[in-house]
């Protein structure tokens, strides 16, 4: 190539007015942004990101699992790709910013390349992977998943919200879950995967950092406690002769907590608690919590599974209840490349832009990218970081910068990938 | 009157055919009796047990509450009534005798007295209340309520589920609400009202008493707390960063758990809790709980809801949340008389059946029949002390038993009542 990285720049106006114009496919009328993976939303959003693509001179295509692909194609045939971008799909009533500013900010740093008549020796490719929430029951960063070949027959066969599989949602969609298999790339065909995201979270604000280096992507966990007690009048039975699901549901809670905060894992958070009968003069017969534990080491995770085992038996026998707890699959914590972290680092500091490094807490396609090549992430911070809600916000000048760090980190990593 | 009170007996084997065959008005597919106040099902059993009065040769009418009475006309046309009664309608999911059992043993004792020849000094008048559960967001004892002339034109305005009010709901099942203020009695024409019904708890069982002789009804209020905290993403938020609706309301729980349990008050529950947005990886940001505090002291009572508000506080200054207390209206307690209750202790004993004084843990219609005429109770053991439910059962013997023990401390109190 002819530019240096340093001569590069990704066009910020162009940035900023196609995330506006995504954020108005999926308005929710109750405030943010509701774009459903494989609804009618979400793929407007796909073919309109496709066009761009398609506008900037980028090779198109979708894949049998509704990825969207746009390829700049490298100086040399037989390196494989770097790929970058993240998703198009939203929670329901997201921000504008979680999964599209890394669609974008890749689409930008393959038009800066192009505008500049310039080329990577790596093809580099722009994705919009399908589905990374996983919203209306079905499992998230599937498109991801079926790059790396990890999705599952019973993946696809289970079924979620309203009976539906995940199978029939790609179907509506216009993928093909018949083929499924045929979205997988070998990894020699992946030379790197590179994701820009908001960070979702309060650290790079707090340190005062624009660009973070993501070091690791969080390990996850969830689990499911079931506990049984007595229902029973309110007025009439003794304190004494209690099996109160609720009381149960309480110190449970309080025992989730403990784990984060005496620092056996990094975070754990109970988001569901629904008791049964549920009526303010019955005492609660069932409680279900739905709890989420996270932390970069699976051995801490498993140690704290152990241990919230154990809390949950003292739990129960102290409150006469039974407490059943149905562990999910354990998401493992992925490292990040050091050697494209490190440009990354260059990138910021070449653009004198003060950046940290940080674990991601939230889960990533980069994570299950990194099944097949190296991975890296640039985070840019989240205002007061607030995500999957309507406030969720970046400084538009971050976004730019972000985009900026990514192309420069995509430039100098090209040189030195095998 | 001619016999004397150990010579009367009530028709057991016709007290408990008639038990069983309302039973089967109103049974849900689901299990159990589902006969909602207002309900078809609801009128079909006033109607059966209008048609049982009439056989029995008893006086009549439904009134503007949908108040079921049946009069077997006393000997003095200048003394007031002696009533006795309960209820038909349930909740839902119910068991058969909570308030049915009442109203029937009610009539075998008027029917006893009829076919023996005899008859009360005071006119006996059998009662049906309409509405003592309050269900589908009605207020509850709202045939009591007419007949003290406590219900206020508020409470017939109130919308409750799906809008209804409760003035409509009383047309709707033969009612007047327009005339309701016809329905209240004035105090001299009462001389007291004596009900039978079953425990609803475990006390006699495990004192091994078949007759509970009660001394009290309990005082009763519900709070209702909202808790704001701030949703956001499990995996991104700092332990530390956090105001978490869930961790509040979990410390909530065993707050009000901690009334009862340190002797503030008999009983406190929280049966009702909902979070927001309910999101296993969503730290809550709001809370609902629905709370039930209960006593025989409307002093303790009181004192415990400052105390409960004092460490609500706390919890809102420990978690980083608001939590705002709304209290409903305090149900004040009601001391039985105790003339009447020494009539049922000695028909008890007269009849050789263990008996102990208890308090109702659980709110009656003789609460509000308090405040017309001196008022007594009757329980009768519920097996494993459970109610409001399919599992309610009471030994078919101790509900003839109770139906005789009522009616032996009618006929001694008749000899004494003004």
């Amino acid at each position: 190539m002819t530019s240096s990285a340093s001569d590069l720049e990704v066009d910020g106006g162009l940035l900023l007015a196609r995330l506006r114009q995504l954020s108005a496919i999926g308005t929710d009328p109750r405030g943010g942004v509701t774009r459903l993976a494989y609804s009618a939303e979400d793929v407007d959003a796909r073919d309109t990101v496709a066009d761009w693509m398609a506008a900037a001179g980028l090779q198109v295509w979708v894949d049998e699992a509704t990825n969207l692909f746009g390829r700049l194609p490298g100086r040399d045939p037989h390196a494989g790709a770097v790929l970058t971008g993240s998703h198009l799909d939203s929670v329901s009533r997201a921000g504008a910013l979680d999964g599209p500013a890394g669609v974008i900010a890749g689409l930008a740093t393959a038009q800066a390349l192009r505008d500049a008549g310039a080329a990577l020796r790596h093809d580099l490719v722009v994705v919009a992977f399908g589905n990374e929430e996983g919203t209306r029951g079905t499992p998230g960063m599937v498109g991801s998943k079926a790059i790396a070949g990890l999705l599952t027959p019973e993946d696809l066969a289970r079924p979620g919200d309203g009976g539906v599989t995940l199978a029939d949602r790609l179907r509506g969609a216009g993928g093909d879950p018949e083929r499924i298999s045929r979205a997988a790339w070998s990894p020699d065909r992946v030379a790197a995967f590179v994701e820009m995201h908001i960070e979702q979270g309060p650290v790079l604000e707090a340190e005062d950092a624009r660009i973070g280096v993501v070091s690791s992507i969080t390990g996850q966990v969830g689990v499911t406690a079931s506990i049984t007690g007595a229902a029973n009048h309110a007025g009439t039975t003794p304190m004494t002769r209690r099996r109160d699901a609720a009381v149960a549901a309480a110190h449970l809670v309080l025992t989730v907590e403990s784990l984060a905060r005496d620092g056996h894992v990094r975070v754990a958070t109970t988001g569901i608690l629904g008791l049964v009968p549920g009526a303010r003069n019955v005492i609660p017969g069932e409680a279900v919590l739905g709890i989420d534990i996270r932390d970069g080491d699976v051995g801490r995770m498993a140690a704290a599974l152990e241990l919230l085992g154990r809390q949950a038996t003292e739990v129960a026998a102290r409150t006469g209840t039974t407490i059943r707890l149905t562990v999910g699959p354990v998401q493992s914590p992925v490292a990040t490349d050091c050697r494209l972290a490190g440009h990354i680092v260059d990138a910021a500091e070449g653009l004198s832009a003060r950046w940290c490094e940080l674990t991601s807490g939230a889960g990533h396609d980069a994570q299950v990218m990194a099944a097949l090549a190296p991975v890296a992430m640039v985070f840019v911070p989240s205002v007061n970081g607030v995500s999957h809600s309507p406030h969720e916000d970046t400084d538009p000048e971050d976004l730019v910068l972000g985009a900026n760090v990514l192309l420069r980190a995509l430039v100098a990593a090209d040189l030195e990938l095998p």
